[in-house]
């Protein structure tokens, strides 16, 4: 399975690309997508579609994944961050593709096993599990590539319980 | 100078198209686009980007108008209007256009002459100005159009401060 996480936000939206069997994963990209803040937002916003828009074309990943988003710091940046993430959600349906939701909290929980994880312990877990020489080239990355980690994670408990299931009826 | 005004709302996105010199208005088109709260949200701002795209394409319109969000009832409410907001600054981006914006209060102003005006005032005042039989489909459509006539309004004004100026030096 090919999973693209985006980590949206309007200065830098980062993303990730793996390969996995739910137990290996394998990178194949990672990077951010950055807009200028001089630049009009709706034209930034353009940038992204447009690079989101490449990934998708490129990578052609079975699923994406982004953060669930309940609180923001405030109304303002709530409405920001709202923006880039629909212009996400937008690019995957228009390529087809079904968009899995995950907290910030459940990703930290999958990725490092604790939900109050710091930053640099999820970079460290993200270059441990794709056993990368290097951590991601930014957080926004490191933070795209746990939620493609955390999918695998939860596909795989999905297809075992299934199994269980399949196999105790 | 032909305006395409777009209300944005998740549950129903009202737009507007109307022809002006500032002074006359005429209305080309008025609806609201309004998607089924059982489909995924992203098909939702799928669905949404496809008919502004389209509206876009078919009125080819000179400006673009939507309006400006200082509050919202609270940061979930502001995330969700965020994502359609992005989705409508993109297409008018794509279609090469700059997307003016107008506060609540600076429409309400401008088209009614008083900033805390009613919705039914909007739409009455709508109604008379573009000198129609029958008010607005919706109320996202008359709030479309209001937009849209403020930036006439506010198009002629600067034009006459233009002159104004050209002709004091």
């Amino acid at each position: 399975m090919r999973v693209l996480g985006i980590d949206c936000g309007a200065e830098s939206t980062g993303y990730g690309v793996i390969e996995t069997d739910g137990r290996q994963h394998h990178l194949l990209a990672e990077g951010a997508i950055r807009t200028s803040p001089k630049q009009p937002f709706a034209e930034r916003l353009r940038v992204i579609s447009d690079r989101l828009a490449g990934l998708l074309q490129e990578w052609t990943p079975d699923e994406v994944v982004v953060e669930e988003v309940f609180f923001a710091a405030n109304a303002k940046s709530a409405l920001k961050l709202g923006h880039v993430r629909g212009v996400a959600l937008l690019e995957a349906a228009r390529a087809g593709l079904a968009v899995n939701e995950y907290s910030a909290l459940e990703v930290k929980s999958s990725v490092v096993g604790y939900g109050r994880a710091e930053k640099h312990q999820v970079q460290r877990m993200v270059q441990s599990l794709l056993r990368l020489p290097d951590a991601p080239h930014s957080e926004d990355a490191a933070d795209a590539l746990a939620l493609c980690i955390c999918h695998a994670h939860r596909a795989l408990t999905q297809k075992m319980t299934q199994k269980k299931m399949a196999g105790a009826s």
